[in-house]
């Protein structure tokens, strides 16, 4: 079958590989449907992150192509959504609705000899407590790019404001208009947010789907700036909800200072150089929670979201190529020149 | 009026000053009937932080004396409990439940010319905001220290409790074993904790409280010792939450480390030199919040379990005394001879 592989900083190319069978009873494999290019996956391939050479991609909806015997619930030909990380969903973990700290679990396409999710197939283990079924035959294809959504950038945007605590009411600021940012936007509507004011970019584009997804105000400034700019905005309280949906170190501090007495920073972004003032943020109250995204714990209720027309979020993708061109994806998303590129694999 | 004076580390005296009048028509002048003395007033008792010269104390109850003229729903006489901070009640952040952090508010006995609890008498800014009023004329000795401790222990362990998201039939880890982790492990109860696992000190008084009120293990280790016990304790998942009720950067380390994926740690304990990993906090989804202790927001429900009955916070006071003898017991309390004194100041 054919992969993409990382060959290195900047290099990405397609190559065969042996098409991935059914090692352990609790595996699947899956026929890959649709893949996307994850904002993540920029860290490594600019070189500012390590990555073993090998399989990359850790979004992918597909079919069914084979089970383990141990594998119930799931029959060749299913059509499903997976998340970026396996789990077995019965841990301690698991149960407390941490499927990526689960205690059998594991992430996909971390390069090495591993499946990536950026191939014709991919394996997956722990298939029982890891795939999401999709009912229904007859999905369009926004409703598919929908769907592919739910593999991670959208789980990703829900479960910072998730974890930010955004309720009915409260005034959320999303640190971040990247495809998770503008996730987090959609989620924080969708959570209740009376008003949401993004702190991101100057491109255009993120600014009109941000407000397309309910942005009222949005910052382009930085820093000390940015800080003054959302304190004006809210009669000096800050938020009452912070989206942290970069990772930096500087995208971090302006998390904590442009929070309100008593908010919670929700953070999604992998951190990179990151340490927090245990006492600025003490006499405040406050919080921070979050981290990489039970997506599977999500999944079945923005899967019914999408599929009830509820959401959208599928349409964070602005490029849409196929494998052949995978290169030229991460080439589009790395110059900024697309938010989100969806790849098209197979038929279903 | 007589008053306990902070005359530098280790020296606390019994000084005259003038007794205090209504300045502002929001302010209530407090006669004060109970007071005690705080763990955290050892920082600067032991000269650890700094303090101006001046009062002290921020924990007290008593009778109105006098009333300002904007003041509404108290009268003179009415028997009150002040939280260790006054608040307008109206505010943002009083509104959102962090009445620490209110625009108009302030904290009783930082030190110079303001008045402080250990004291015969107490101005009160934003006393409608500020005091609850108790119900009832026949409260005995034991309730009138259950009340007294709601003025802040109980609180901020309730506060820690609550910041830290517990929740029926969690297994609580509880840092600190002062009176703050004490109360903390009440509150821990009181939201439905199915374990509370204590790491204290080796004071057998400590622990004998600590287990009247729900404490089911111990650990008296500390540092990496005590965080592989209480992985053996929990089948090496940690703490489904837990409260830091010391302040240091070792506790607090220790707190990050015993925490389950997906667990927060709510902090009461005043941070001092404290960093927190944002990297190694991330990937298991650990969270944190608190901060000090709105106390008046939980004041009401706090009174009501008191006067019903069902907690008995005071059982924290193991030294009763009176203003001629406070100096006794900062160091009754510094020498780790008293978990908590009581000071009598008048009759009710």
């Amino acid at each position: 079958m054919r992969a993409a592989i990382f060959n290195g900083p900047g290099k990405i190319d397609l190559e065969d590989r042996p098409k991935p069978v059914v090692k352990d009873p609790t595996d699947a494999v899956v026929r890959v449907v649709l893949a996307c290019v994850c904002g993540s996956d920029l860290w490594w391939y600019r070189g500012i992150s390590d990555l073993a050479h090998g399989t990359v991609g850790h979004e992918f909806i597909g079919v069914v192509d084979e089970v383990g015997d141990a594998v119930q619930d799931l029959a060749v030909g299913d059509f499903v959504i997976a998340p970026f990380s396996w789990s077995d969903g019965t841990c301690r973990n698991c149960r407390a609705g941490f499927h990526t700290a689960c205690d059998h679990g594991g992430f996909f396409g971390q390069g090495g000899q591993d499946d990536g999710g950026q191939a014709e197939y991919v394996r997956v283990p722990q298939a029982a407590g890891t795939l999401v079924k999709v009912p229904g035959d007859d999905l369009s294809d926004d409703v598919m790019a929908d769907l592919l959504a739910l593999t991670d950038v959208m789980s990703t945007g829900y479960h910072a404001a998730v974890s930010a605590g955004v309720t009915e009411g409260m005034t959320v600021a999303v640190v971040g208009d990247g495809a998770v940012g503008l996730s987090g936007v959609l989620s924080a509507k969708l959570l209740g947010a009376a008003r949401v004011i993004v702190l991101g970019s100057t491109h255009e584009d993120r600014h009109a789907l941000a407000r397309e997804w309910g942005a009222d105000e949005i910052i382009t400034v930085r820093g000390d700036e940015a800080v003054a700019a959302l304190k004006d905005l809210t009669d000096g309280n800050g938020a009452d909800a912070v989206l942290e949906c970069v990772g930096t170190k500087d995208s971090t501090e302006t998390c904590f200072a442009i929070a309100a007495a008593g908010a919670i920073v929700g953070r999604v972004g992998v951190p990179h150089d990151v340490t927090i003032d245990g006492e600025a943020t003490f006499f405040r109250n406050i919080g921070m929670r979050g981290g990489p995204a039970p997506a599977r714990h999500y999944q079945p209720q923005l899967m019914r979201a999408v599929l009830d027309g509820e959401i959208h979020p599928g349409k964070v993708f602005d490029l849409v190529t196929d494998l052949d061109h995978i290169a030229d994806a991460y080439a589009a998303m790395d110059e900024r020149r697309a938010i989100k590129a969806l790849i098209k694999i197979s038929e279903r």
